[in-house]
């Protein structure tokens, strides 16, 4: 009896569309357009091309690139010979880049044009010798000295109907790097089990939301999500596996992001708070209509200002929560009740436990703490989807898994209804005269401020109270705003909301918050700028 | 690292309803109504009470229960104590139901006191030593001789919070017997991981459908196919997982069954045709307003003169596909399609595969026959919820597993985009003059003429053709009936949608038709009472 039928492999989540939808839709951001069968059928010489390169069962396969249709095919190619898909950050410096190819020992890198300039002077330093394949959306494009081929080109010269291998679920499928602050890029490896079940563990969540929400099959799918970045959250495998039209939008700009998700009337997306922040901030944005538009937001907590500025336009957001090494969705909003609610802390919550996964908050010793809504403690998770390990680093694994439970190093309360609520990161906690302060909590109530563009809530030391909260913000229009600020944040102390102590002794106003390479906040960074006066 | 994170076990499908809505309700038949909360305490008291009885991993453990919630609870209690629920078939006859008590091995039997009749009478001839527990509805119920105790009190004895053991996800859950027409009942066996993964699969097959079809967490569920008959298509399992208020309405009887649809609007339901023909046709069907009902059919093929029967009462009705070793659910009828269509053929259509489904219609080589939506062959199928084997039949798994793809026995053919239609059963072809004749097809136009309440066409030997089709009925009504019967069918192969020499030599009246003990049409039975002469 053949292994084929009861193995889960990505390589079954395409045959629903083939075999359902076959005429659906999936375009670029220039106007290209395949169906599911061309897909499949691209599917299939992208796995013959690699194949005749030598790159099969085993390997390591980096890519470099926009959000393409063509990535999508990568997606799905790469893991079902039995190779590694290695999602290059292309935000990450050339140093880093260059780390983290010589970590996945990549046996091959598929880059597009646009990035030569950062491979090609690594090329020296790249330890081990790498088949490079040309990205390119020109017919014309040249060859640059050592590349074996054009995607395009290598595809054209295939026949269709290529035999994948057969696969055992546990083979590994993706490899990507999570960046901290400190130390090196850690390498986050997944298996086709774990992409299959974190697929229909997603499917679970968000499909059988009664009405318009969450996700249905006449949705149109477009992420803004880089697909580097944790395989784009997952959805290109769940957009694929229920056979929704799909629009990959190539560079996030963000007049081109609204004329795609107006043009192709977009209805799911998801992304990072200053993503969205971005596009509700350009000029474009007044005059196209998202009323029709989902969003998720998650990597990092969605601030209240933001959602009643995406309410406004219409828009159904809602957080979810995870991280790189949880695939990543663990948590999310109620997306049943806030279709009908107009309750913007229940589309804020972190939400509750995801289909599958078991959600803990609990002290240093991993015992739960009360499920009062107030007492915060770390946050610990187990799923069928979770990393287990780090690649080659024992000890950030042994420290990721300590006591048996993933560690996501988030800090927040759960309510007796098991509704979630992060309070912090661990690592950017403030704690003032002994409490804990919530950075998150800050952010959110300033963000209501009219004006308040961005903020970030960091803890400096202090004589006395060991630390002191300060608020450092980008801010549109006068120093009024931040009276308002102040004042938002004396209404919560007055309504109980927050501590007296919490209120930040200062607000600092810049021209831009430092960011990490996927968009969150960079407080590390920071706290060195306050410490050295560089702001302040 | 614990195994508990990672591994698919039933016990996972619970905690989901837990966290999300603890306040959910599960109501029995008489007015009785449980909390998800107070399902989870249960299942914990069971686990507990079993456990105490000595009742653990590797034990069998043997249902005869009507379709209650207490049903539910042994559903999730005995498979996440590590043991093997045998949900024993009520409707076999007492000899059938002692071999399949002694061929399953049963430790224990929880019986109601309705089917003590049946079981008493069996004991001395059952060969293991068997725990035996009383099912009442009434407190007092007296304790039978040998009995180890009553249900309710022997739950009621143990203190909350019981912890169930780690299991791994290939542990056997589930056990119960398949009746063919030949031969001993056979065991089919599924393991947690293959009835979590059919939980997920028709999950998403049923939650992304746009609009008011499919599956919604605002559905309310009754089952109408019986809890031991293939676990109840396995809804049991999803409606918990997606914490739907639930419904088990005890004895099928149609006025019941009718108030409990009404009183409790139910949304969601499935059974085989002949259950639904029965509920349509009982007096109380016409005040009852059941516009808001969906309904699968699966276990026999759907009629379209049921379909519109359905339809004009407004029940979206629509058809699935499986078999007892297929978990069951392989294929569905399009639900999206036929929410805005009233193409009456797109309900009745066996369907499309069910995600994660690999189906093919084939040759006696296991060919693929063309996809032309008209050459027939037999239908195989892959998929992760399929069973591995018969319990201790070696030579019946070998049969079904020929050439490692699972052979359901059924006739059918594929349309160009993937939509299949079963033709017949394989062992119940019509061949006549060299050529299928398509019983289904026969029934399913027979059975628009009104006043035809029951239809079956089998094949009787002939001389000259082999076989020549006969249809057998029950009707309403005068002769007229027939002659309507035989216009439908001459305008069906006027239309070319039928070959003339398909249209049966005789209409046979009967005042009943014989059936399996899940209701399906017993061909078998009816050509012998053809050839005896007891009918014709």
């Amino acid at each position: 009896m053949s292994a084929a039928g009861f193995e889960l492999t990505i390589g079954q989540l395409l045959r629903a569309p083939a075999q359902r939808n076959p005429d659906q839709t999936i375009h670029d951001g220039e106007g290209g357009v395949r169906t599911y069968r061309q897909l499949h059928a691209r599917i299939d010489q992208l796995g013959a091309a690699l194949t005749r390169l030598g790159l099969g069962r085993g390997a390591t396969i980096a890519v470099m690139d926009w959000d393409t249709p063509r990535y999508l095919e990568c997606y799905f190619a790469v893991p079902m010979l039995g190779a590694t898909l290695h999602t290059v950050n292309i935000r990450l410096s050339p140093e880093q880049i260059l780390y983290t190819i010589n970590h996945a020992e990549d046996d091959a890198i598929l880059c597009h044009e646009d990035f030569l300039p950062i491979l090609l002077p690594l090329l020296p330093r790249i330890t081990r010798p790498a088949t490079l394949i040309l990205l390119s959306d020109r017919p014309d494009a040249p060859l640059p000295p050592g590349f074996a081929g054009e995607f395009e080109r290598l595809l054209a010269a295939e026949a269709p109907g290529f035999t994948f291998p057969d696969l055992t679920e546990d083979t590994r499928a993706t490899l990507f790097y999570t960046t901290g602050t400190t130390g090196d890029p850690k390498g986050v490896t997944y298996s086709h089990r774990q992409l299959v079940l974190h697929t229909l563990g997603v499917v679970a969540a968000f499909g059988p939301v009664p009405g318009r929400g969450g996700i249905k099959t006449d949705d149109v799918y477009m992420p803004i999500t880089p697909l580097f970045h944790v395989h784009a959250w997952g959805y290109p495998f769940v957009a694929t596996f229920l056979g929704l039209k799909q629009v990959y939008p190539g560079r996030y700009e963000p007049a081109r992001l609204l004329s795609l998700l107006s043009g192709h009337r977009v209805t799911y997306s998801h992304c990072v708070p200053t993503i969205l922040a971005m596009l509700l901030a350009a000029p474009e944005a007044a005059g196209t209509d998202l009323s029709h538009w989902k969003v998720t937001i998650g990597g990092a907590a969605l601030p209240e200002g933001l959602a009643l500025q995406a309410r406004a336009k219409g828009i159904d957001i809602h957080a979810g929560y995870g991280m790189s090494e949880t695939c990543p969705i663990i948590c999310l909003a109620d997306m049943a009740a806030s279709q009908t609610s107009d309750d913007i802390k229940l589309r804020t919550a972190t939400g509750k436990a995801a289909p599958l996964v078991t959600l803990r908050v609990v002290d240093p010793d991993l015992r739960d703490v009360p499920h009062d809504g107030r007492t915060t403690g770390e946050v610990v998770v187990r799923a069928p989807w979770l990393t287990h390990d780090y690649l080659r680093n024992d000890a950030g694994t042994a420290e990721l898994w300590a006591g048996g439970w993933m560690h996501t190093g988030d800090v927040g309360h759960m309510a007796p209804d098991g509704t979630l609520r992060i309070t912090d990161r661990l690592k950017d906690v403030i704690k003032s005269g002994g409490e804990w302060v919530s950075s998150l909590a800050l952010e959110s109530l300033a963000s209501t401020a009219p004006g308040v563009r961005e903020v970030a809530a960091v803890g400096v030391p202090d004589d006395r109270w060991g630390e002191r909260p300060v608020l450092v913000t980008v801010i549109d229009g006068d120093d009024a705003v931040e009276n308002t600020i102040r004042a938002r944040l004396e209404r919560a102390v007055a309504a109980g909301e927050l501590p007296k102590w919490a209120v930040p002794d200062r607000v600092v106003r810049v021209t831009a918050i430092p960011k990490t390479s996927v968009g969150k906040l960079d407080k590390k960074r920071i706290r060195q700028m306050l410490a050295s006066g560089e702001i302040g």
